[in-house]
């Protein structure tokens, strides 16, 4: 069962186990400082598929593969998954997953979908819905870049506050018991507006999401930064962690020893040409799963918080001058 | 709490109430059968926004309201909305949504986002997580048209199997107590592609989607067609449900007696010239939230499922050659 804290929290009280987690990536990713915890690998952007968007199809079913084996686990044990992605429609899972016939609900929270996914899986097992339940998300540079911005064959110039959509998929097994890093409560995130409008700067738009579901957490529960070991945002990357800082100061609270960003761990910024980091919903996801989880489980990090913002605007919505509303949901993953 | 009832229905124990729900739609549909059953109509498709993308954002804001006022509850009483519409990145949701300020699970089920809303906010109530959630779902002929079809200059033919999009959008608002309709058991599918590939008949692609779904919940809860009072599919249209007809044939189930479709509802085909019946994330939600629940309160149906199904492609997907993956989720609400 759950229960309500404070205005926004919820406490799952039997606090769901992540008993397996996969994550793989592209060739960019195997060249950054995580490279070596991938489960799986792929230097060729297309992965053998005749189109990228078959390739990041690809990308979930081999994250997912590798969290049930992981979870010794098939997918017929698994009762519901919750995926998505960025692309139109979010063919990714659609196509994705459709072999492993999985009860499926397809959430979109663009980048901030791994948590909410977690959330929702959370949930369902929380209250009896499911016994076993999966989430799933992914984003493929190739697909994003094109669907986003420009052909690729444009070479576009980008900005410094600009990021690089992440080619990779993280998926996490949950169920109600196993010794495993547990989801004891999570924020959900309301939808925030700061009026920015550059899309290429989608930290900027995506930080007063963050700080907004950042306080709620720590208003809710009465606990302060200092009681957690890690608090990991999605894909804020350097411009908008330091915006992050900023707004979070102004309500006195101080992360940036505990901070970190999925954005800022995949890519090394200082060779990799990635301007402000890393993006896209594979980002968080593929970070969590490869890097994070397993600490966890080693006992090098007890007790974190998970935060994933995710950019709920549409090229269209911007071509008609609309700001970019953003959302950020936050999960409290213990181990130990 | 919920429990689960065979391999893929699950019981809500405490049934959580419909208490308020709210339905507006536009000039063609003010023109239908269930024209006068709407909260609101609008006859003017850009509702006096200067784009049709917003006015679709304004059809869930007038929905919300409506179901909210029902409620007799405002948006600080609502813990989560689980909202998802038609359009590249669920715009209509995100900026609709916004200004209620009420935390915020976007979702992708296509076409079947209703009856995936309907159990998601079951789920957070039942559990625990929430005392109060929402959903809410819409469509609008003039965006999906644009971006799924034809500019609406261009005046396009259709062929006889292609629906016409609702413009129109439903919210329904949940919460344990109340004397309402109650959601008691609720299927979520699984993705199903029989190799359909004609964009202009979604009914028959769907079709194998809806019937999976059915024979799932006809054989976890050893119950039958008759045990209903009617059995609602939300967009097959008149394709659509033949081939519904056919498929559950197949597995000795006879439902054309307490079947309708809300695509079949909502229009007059005889003269509105919409070939197969409506559609769209709309359709369902709107038919559901002005005439079939009103109609549970008032004793005339005490019963029911509502089957909505959803095409999971992408006019890229469908370029790339690929068939449609279809789900559908069934919702069974009981009255009295």
């Amino acid at each position: 069962m759950m229960k309500r804290i404070g205005r926004y929290t919820i406490a799952f009280e039997d606090a769901p186990a992540i008993v397996g987690y996969g994550a793989v990536a592209g060739k960019k990713e195997s060249e950054g400082p995580l490279g070596e915890n991938f489960d799986k690998l792929f230097y060729d952007a297309y992965m053998g598929q005749d189109s990228f968007e078959k390739a990041e199809s690809l990308l979930q079913q081999e994250a997912v593969s590798a969290a049930l084996k992981r979870a010794e686990k098939t997918a017929e044990d698994v009762d519901f998954i919750f995926a998505g992605d960025l692309l139109n429609q979010c063919i990714s899972s659609s196509f994705g997953l459709k072999e492993f016939n999985i009860p499926y609900l397809g959430q979109y929270g663009a980048c901030s979908t791994m948590a909410q996914g977690l959330i929702m899986a959370a949930m369902t097992v929380s209250g009896g819905a499911a016994r076993c339940s999966a989430c799933v998300t992914s984003s493929h540079f190739c697909t994003a870049e094109r669907q986003y911005r420009y052909p690729l064959e444009y070479g576009g110039q980008r900005t410094p506050t600009a990021q690089w959509t992440v080619t990779g998929s993280g998926c996490c097994v949950l169920a109600s018991e196993g010794k495993a890093p547990r989801i004891t409560a999570a924020t959900v995130g309301r939808i925030a507006d700061l009026g920015i409008t550059d899309l290429n700067n989608m930290g900027a738009a995506m930080a007063p999401a963050a700080a907004e579901t950042i306080v709620d957490f720590f208003r809710d529960t009465g606990t302060r930064p200092r009681d957690y070991n890690l608090i990991l945002t999605g894909d804020l990357g350097l411009v908008g962690s330091r915006c992050l800082y900023d707004l979070l100061a102004e309500e006195g609270l101080e992360i940036k020893g505990r901070h970190n960003d999925c954005g800022l761990m995949i890519f090394d910024r200082s060779v990799q040409d990635v301007h402000s980091g890393g993006s896209g919903c594979g980002c968080a996801a593929s970070v969590l799963c490869s890097s994070i989880l397993p600490k966890m489980l080693d006992g090098k990090l007890e007790n974190i918080l998970f935060i994933a913002t995710g950019a709920l605007m549409s090229p269209l919505s911007a071509q008609q001058g609309n700001s970019i509303p953003a959302v950020a949901h936050l999960v409290n993953i213990v181990c130990g």
